[in-house]
């Protein structure tokens, strides 16, 4: 008899739970370990804010996968459980769950290690190496319940950061009748996800209902015995400061990977932090995988290494480590398409592929179609702004964006055009499905492309 | 100085309107004159059932391009005129309006002809060569106004053929209050866009609000004084009659290709019974086109002719007959997707490739799956079923169908893939956009994906 296959995985989020279910469906028989230092298993992180916003009724409810769920598959869950060492030679895995010292040996090691919250320097926000109360990040549940403790109808709230998280706990405190105001550094909103021209009508509906500051630094902050009470930010073209009065302040600028352990054994950290991984999310370790956001993988339209930070991106990563830590053979693609979306203000938003920001490097030419969801004549049509990006050699489509109705799916389709590397004069006479109630004969999809094509064959000429 | 380019258009609907745009488009100064029989400038039909329904107001909302619109453009429309003879040596076309002839040369002609209700041999549903009085084909805004005129709320209404029109009737009639009945000849409704598992769900949400009997050919009608007054069905399995009740019967029973003008000329006719055209809208003549409803073109899943009758695919086609007939050089894919969509009773429905019965040459292997439009945790997720159909041997989807959520804009994705030959191994791991209140972490698209590729995998072991 052959002895069974000795799978840990150190993490317990969404990268390293689909790690344990893939391991599990592809060896009956394997032992699958899971350590995890939180409370909680598998949950939703992406679902916090709506949690907080009670559209989710239990933080609880957040929990994908629970502990009996793991059991009856038995994989043996430990929680609030720190990994302390790792002997990469003798294959051996040293934890701790409160005095109790836990030794497991190991065939395959996976990383879900995950990341932490970054906080920018901003003077006098801790306290005592602790964040000043009413300071808050949002990573976790307990974070979660926190925050959802300290919101109060009618009080001031400001959010650090106009990202998709930034503006997800936005809506949520001002749909709780909080006065909300949003700072960011950078010159536009959502800059990691849609180009400057296309955030700019989403900024415009946001600013009828909360202030938002681009272009502006936190750099400090008052406090009244110890609790917060206003944000002071600098105007960074001009150097000017405005106080802004606070009683909640969460901060959502982004996240470092959690590194520590995989370096201890030697995993290669890639120039974004992040373990850097291949397509079977293997790092550069023998039997040693990573999953999640404490990963870097390769953007497939740049050929660029890339932070890993998208939930569907982690499952996929999930699935991979599963099946091949498992013993079976799965590929991710060469690269991540960046497929993201979001809704918040009653606008839904999405895209695939880099920004322009990000492809420099590459001769993009871009077009743009305002269109609706419906024909002119059928009332009730939604708008639908799309913005399509092209390879000006090989007429590859590159990125696209897109604000308004059915974003998300209408994205989808593009990264099925981005992945199968369509050409743009091929994409652009897709036959897409046509009825008055549901979409014009011609959709945005493929207006916003005979945008480009035009603009293209003008180049050309 | 060249002389201008004479372009003729028989027919100003969706498609020879279209072609008469991109004509203009293509070449400001060229003579372009259309031909329209029927009373109006290009308008949708199919918008029809939803101005029957007033969802859209006025009948007049359904013109999308006004006579004013075509004189601005200096596109000459005759409306209410006949095309009564081509002249194909003299390049001539003589049309008559009430006792007025005109005639026309032309340096290129493109029939835009449409295509005329079948109406099915049913006995005594016709006096004097006229529809009985209460039976109704919906063909036109002509009838679209004689069936509103006959809508009464708590009176009976009966729909011979359940595809999408008679469907979208049903719903109309049922919104307005009728007791609608739907007879179909076929074992299935909507056997032209759906598999029978997938139809099925579907016909259980209209069985809960309508009265449907497939399997049952309209054998005859009875009348009082000229008046419709009920429909004699049978069984096609037992042979048994019933009567049922009506004041009112439309026939949605699919249409015939006006093709007797083309014949005089000497157009090919394929074996659907349509002008057979290639990837440019040419006819087998020389310098004369066609587009829309009139004609037949390639499946480009099966290869096999087609007749067309979409909406998405006869604007096409008038977009390349236009650009093609004023010089410039524009070929559509070498096939129809058959991307197509609706909704009724709530329902969206969505496919595209041909459906099983159609693609009984090739080795298909299917799979399916029922999921939601968001994660478990987040409520009011709604239903989606996909199913995609594969080429076992290559790989290749050749068709998928969506009942439930956002079912268009998931098929689009779907006809990305077809048109592309994407293999179902690189689709099913297409990273698609994911947030909580949007869509789940791995989208039922793929997911669909997931089931087949099971399949083929445990096929070639």
């Amino acid at each position: 008899m052959t002895k069974a296959r000795r799978i840990i995985i150190i993490g317990c989020g969404a990268g390293g739970g689909t790690t344990a279910q893939f391991a599990r469906k592809t060896d009956r028989t394997a032992s699958i370990t899971v350590f995890e230092k939180g409370k909680y298993p598998q949950y939703s992180k992406c679902g916090l804010p709506y949690a907080i916003a009670g559209t989710i009724p239990e933080f609880l409810n957040l929990i994908e996968f629970s502990e009996d769920w793991f059991k009856k598959e038995h994989i043996d869950v430990h929680l609030e459980t720190t990994v302390e060492e790792i002997n990469i030679q003798q294959r051996t895995v040293l934890a701790k769950k409160g005095t109790a010292r836990i030794e497991k040996e190991f065939d395959s090691l996976i990383f879900a290690t995950g990341a932490k919250p970054w906080v920018p320097p901003i003077q006098n926000i801790q306290k005592n190496g602790q964040l000043l109360q009413g300071v808050h990040v949002l990573r976790t549940i307990d974070d979660g319940k926190k925050i959802l403790a300290q919101i109060k109808k009618g009080k001031k709230a400001t959010i650090i950061g106009a990202g998709l998280i930034g503006l997800e706990m936005a809506d949520t405190l001002h749909k709780k009748g909080m006065k909300v105001t949003v700072v960011e550094a950078l010159p536009a909103i959502l800059a990691n996800t849609l180009d400057d021209d296309m955030s700019e009508p989403v900024l415009q509906i946001l600013e009828e209902k909360i202030s938002v500051y681009t272009n502006h630094l936190a750099i400090r902050t008052e406090e009244h015995q110890g609790v917060i009470t206003s944000l002071v930010i600098k105007d960074t073209p001009t150097g000017e400061e405005k106080k802004i009065e606070t009683d909640l302040l969460i901060i959502a600028t982004g996240t470092k990977p959690e590194t520590s352990l995989a370096k201890t054994i030697g995993c290669t950290i890639g120039k974004t932090g992040g373990i850097q991984v291949n397509e079977k999310s293997e790092t550069s370790v023998k039997n040693v995988y990573a999953v999640g956001d404490c990963t870097e993988y390769i953007d497939f339209v740049t050929n660029e290494p890339l932070g890993i930070g998208l939930g569907s991106v982690v499952v996929r990563q999930g699935i991979a480590a599963g099946i091949n830590a498992a013993g079976s053979l799965y590929s991710l693609p060469s690269g991540v398409l960046l497929s993201r979306t979001s809704e918040f203000f009653d606008i839904e938003i999405a895209a695939v592929g880099p920004v322009k920001q990000g492809m420099k490097t590459l001769p993009l030419v871009t077009g743009k179609y305002k269109g609706s969801s419906r024909p002119d004549y059928f009332p009730g049509g939604e708008p639908i702004i799309i913005k399509v990006g092209v390879h000006e050699e090989t007429g590859h489509i590159l990125s696209a964006q897109a604000v308004g109705s059915n974003a998300a799916q209408r994205i989808n389709t593009f990264a099925c055009a981005i992945l199968s590397k369509t050409p743009i004069e091929e994409f652009r006479k897709l036959e897409t499905a046509y009825a008055p109630p549901i979409a014009p004969t011609l959709d945005a999809v493929t207006l916003a492309c005979d945008v480009v094509a035009l603009k293209l064959a003008r180049k050309r000429r």
